[in-house]
């Protein structure tokens, strides 16, 4: 029999702190408590919980000797100030903001992909920014046809990567567009009704912004790699909840074939292969959204380089994008098994 | 005194040809005659035009022997059925189908890159694709800095690629979705209100879609450089009418500068860097729509190869990708001086 767990998730209110909440019901966590924590505005309001609700906490308020999993799903400044309260008192803390993703002494875990990293030591996971776990996801399964020398990716990224505020702008905005009223953006930096614009992270010297910067650098630590080349390019684009990434991938030797890249893939644990060149169908955030796996198809040898391999994914930004790998860390750490089928819609 | 022209303009109804009468007016192109023709649909539908407004005529009843310039904005097989009456009563003709572009007796021009290619028993130029103009435009004036071995370019492009109708779709569809109401979609082959899908064209042996195929090839023919590799990935955005595209240019050598890049775009006629990394502010859609301009930004030596520059651009796809360039064509070829302050928005 499972240990019955203590579970606390700090900002629980939140875009991705929802979502961990309903993937610990799916995926029938057996549970002693779950405790929910948000900031003092929205202390007080009721999280829906199995056939129940529950009264979301200020963190002030905080019980740290329940609980064993704290999952932080809340700002870098809340998981720097916070969760050393909940490891002193013995919780194992997944941490999914950008806090601690470069500390050397912090694992940086896809769980499909470096598990591994994990020690019996461990009090403190991080959970990666969310375009280099969705570009990783199928990446990382090509590694056994060579070694990788540099990754080329472009991306599509959806509302929820910048929280509800911005998911709600996004709907916002368009109706406001689609009934020819003005709408004053508050919440992105400009206009995203029917716009894209560049990620709006400060620019480096570099030329890369702070979220190119961190596809680049936990890539590396992800793969531990320090040598592998990454050249992101971050856009933002009108889409709700799932990012899309144009990936080229150059190998030192020769690529692999178009079949061999689909069936490595296809056997990946969390990767699903929706590749019909006849049917011309291939990944879309419509059909990544609500999806636990990430979608990839356009696999194809790259036509100007015969070592390269391009191809073309979508994932939920806050499923395997955020919650679910948080939550996958914290169910392979602890070795929760499923009481329930996991997939929602696949 | 300029010679008095007369003007035909095939497809006029459509998005293309709307946007190529607009340019003939705004220009002040000295016309005798502005004959516009259309199917048999949209025969007897009326444009306007200066002050007054022109009754639209079947392609049937074209009058060939009075046209100097006939600008093709419809199918590939109108272009090939009709072209040849113009062309034989001796009209000049530019083309914006697809239908002649890699015909190796037919110029495929960029005026500000590749004039040099017509010559004066020319009585037929295909106008580029729209991806391929836009792209070339950011990427030809870098041939300064040494020979360019290979170009990998993921695109966001717009609706209005897809003409009319699917501008349409994609304001109907979005309408729907913001309000919860099913629409079934009809002109595109996926839904379009806040999701992206691979261009729809069909996918060859090598994997690449029709629409990359062209940029594949165009651009060897439009640089005049067999051997230029040429990477795509083309992706329709739910945007209207600008294109954006993410590109890595690499060089035989070691890269310009960033400095030397913004340079040399900034000189290009027809180019607009928009690349303030201080406030964040890059080529979006919402401000390349309407402009003549093609925008580029997030100008940055490839952090992965130090042969390589990677930009962002964006670019109104019916001006400068499509109507904008086929009246140019003409302008060149003509010598029509510009009679009006060419430019609507910047």
């Amino acid at each position: 029999m499972q240990k019955e767990l203590s579970v606390a998730v700090i900002g629980a209110t939140g875009a991705v702190g929802t979502e961990i909440v309903e993937l610990i019901e799916r995926r029938g966590w057996q549970l002693k408590h779950l405790l929910l924590y948000g900031s003092s505005r929205s202390a007080g309001s009721e999280i829906k919980f199995k056939n129940s609700s529950i009264t979301v906490k200020a963190l002030e308020m905080a019980n740290y000797e329940a609980v064993d999993i704290a999952l932080f799903a809340a700002d870098s400044s809340i998981a720097k100030e916070w969760s050393p309260n909940f490891i002193e008192t013995g919780a194992f803390v997944v941490d999914n903001s950008s806090a601690f993703r470069m500390d050397r002494t912090v694992p940086l875990i896809i769980p499909e992909i470096n598990l591994s990293a994990v020690t019996s030591g461990t009090r403190l996971v991080a959970n990666p920014n969310c375009c280099t776990i969705i570009m990783l996801m199928v990446v990382a399964p090509l590694r056994k046809f060579g070694k990788i020398k540099r990754i080329i990716v472009s991306t599509y990224q959806s509302a929820s990567g910048a929280g509800r505020d911005a998911m709600n702008e996004l709907e916002l905005s368009t109706k406001a567009a689609v009934s020819g009223q003005e709408y004053q953006h508050k919440v992105l930096p400009h206009p995203y009704a029917f716009n894209l614009f560049s990620h709006n992270t400060p620019i480096g010297e570099d030329g890369y912004n702070g979220e190119e910067s961190k596809v680049i650098q936990e890539t590396k630590k992800i793969l531990d790699d320090p040598d592998i080349l990454v050249n992101p390019t971050c856009i933002r684009v009108p889409v709700m909840r799932a990012h899309s990434e144009s990936i080229t991938v150059e190998f030192e030797g020769n690529a692999p074939s178009v079949a061999e890249v689909q069936q490595a893939l296809s056997e990946f644990p969390g990767v699903k292969v929706v590749d019909d060149r006849e049917a011309n169908y291939f990944p879309m955030p419509i059909d990544a959204s609500g999806q636990d796996d990430v979608l990839v198809g356009r696999i194809r040898q790259d036509i100007s380089n015969p070592s390269a391999i391009s191809l073309f994914c979508s994932g939920d930004q806050l499923l395997k994008g955020a919650a679910l790998n948080a939550v996958q860390i914290a169910e392979a750490v602890f070795g929760i098994k499923l009481e329930l089928s996991p997939a929602m819609s696949g």
